[in-house]
């Protein structure tokens, strides 16, 4: 898989090149806020949303230069909600990514603010001029991500999971708020690319979007089977916290066999829905496992 | 006045008409932050911002069907800016529009998500399909709200103005964090009503652009006057608020009777930029005197 491992470092370094170009300065008044906006934003992340998006893309034969906005869009969104989700009357957690969450770093109205720029400059980083040739398609891609993260998406996922702590959830309550918290966004990322490529034939967009929906859940229940097994130096983030905060995970109610079995069943599905590309799905196929298999 | 009461009470119901059919009933899962969401949004305020709007969008010749999603989108974000704000992290205060605000009534982190899902819902309403028959005027409008909302405009100026509390500020660095964070937002009102219509004339939009400068300016000129002088009643908010918490305004930095001198002069100025237009502007020029002359 040294292959993947070569097209993952590049998209990677690519999306922080467009995320370091699009956050102004840290020299750039109100400095302190920029200042926050790049430490929250650069340098660390998997960046899988922008993996999806340019994997997406490739599908739909999209030129990378024009996926980059939009997969720096969804990451933008993303770190905003992180930093939203850590503060003290969210999650309140101390620790992202390995380093100080925002609020600790900085404040707690200072990463209020960073969340709320940093969903302004994923709308900017979307609408910008000639991003497509196509303007009618470019605003369908603003719209696909303002769904995906609003109060039926994202930001409502949030609010039944914190809805949801110490309730005896089913797994079909549990997939229903991961459907939301996590899952609109990495769909809206996987969409997004392939709105940058040349064709948007339907059933194509339908089966990228089952695909991303089944990947999205088993990266959630991949997350809940780390979360209880590593420890927190390894994992970069708070490990054990959902447990803790008596929320439930597929852990707690599947055990973690059956939660194993079930990453595996969504991954096979995910698959499935990739048959009739052939080779030109490689890297969603690639990506697919990388998120089932990740051990960190 | 009778006129402009009338067109101004038509614009206000108007306007809530159409925010009613953007917020998500309260009846829609999850339940809880669509219910919050409309408690902020609906009901209240003199939707300066959509007043601005329209009566941009009659200089221009727009269909007001048309500026009606440009009008909501910007009282959206508005709304979700005062949600914010009004946060135990930002200004701490409990009471918005003669109610308690949205954290006292639900909680601080329904505030916070009703906050962040009111601006994706902007950015929705902005990016409607076929919201005009040219699209990448409307992808202008969507950057040109987005930039005003973000680090470079409204979250900014609330950055800046945190900066600044117990810091003696000179009148030009109260004026630069006023023109950030609530100026952009309502330039971008005004420059949002006019894409809507049919011409572009780029001496036009920059007369306009001067005009919702000073406009914008007065507007917080005269809240620093009301504040001083109003009581908590009559003013629906916490009155004496700023003084009480250090916060530089034109009445401490200028006195009462410069600052009311410095209302009229901007108000003038602001009239000045619409003599060329003559009776296509009435609505601009009854605002200035309105947003001047209000007393509440």
């Amino acid at each position: 898989m040294t292959d993947f491992n070569d097209w993952m470092h590049a998209i990677q370094s690519r999306t922080e090149v467009v995320l370091e170009r699009l956050l102004p300065s840290g020299q750039v008044v109100p400095q302190r806020l920029h200042q926050a906006m790049r430490y929250v934003v650069l340098g660390g992340g998997k960046r899988v949303r922008a993996l999806l998006a340019h994997a997406a893309g490739e599908l739909c034969d999209a030129d990378p230069a024009r996926v980059d906005a939009a997969a720096a869009a969804v990451e933008l969104i993303h770190a905003y909600s992180l930093v939203h989700d850590d503060l003290p009357c969210m999650d309140d957690d101390d620790l992202r990514r390995g380093k100080p969450s925002c609020h600790k770093q900085f404040d707690d109205a200072t990463a209020l603010l960073v969340g709320d720029a940093l969903q302004s400059l994923a709308f900017q980083a979307l609408a910008q001029p000639g991003l497509l040739q196509d303007a009618a398609c470019q605003l369908t891609m603003s719209h696909l991500l303002a769904q995906a993260s609003g109060s039926r998406g994202m930001a409502g996922g949030q609010a039944i999971d914190l809805a949801s702590v110490g309730l005896d959830l089913t797994q079909m309550e549990l997939e229903f708020m991961h459907i939301h918290k996590t899952g609109a966004l990495i769909r809206a990322a996987a969409l997004l690319g392939a709105h940058c490529g040349q064709t948007h034939n339907v059933s194509r967009l339908a089966a990228l979007d089952h695909y991303a929906k089944s990947i999205g859940l088993a990266f959630q229940v991949v997350d809940d089977i780390l979360d209880s097994e590593a420890d927190t130096a390894t994992l970069g983030k708070t490990a054990g916290k959902d447990a803790a905060q008596n929320k439930p995970t597929y852990v707690t109610i599947l055990g973690p066999e059956r939660a194993k079995r079930l990453a595996q069943e969504l991954h096979d599905s995910a698959l499935e829905q990739l048959v009739p590309f052939g080779a030109q799905a490689l890297r969603l196929k690639q990506l697919a496992a990388f998120i089932t298999q990740r051990q960190f």
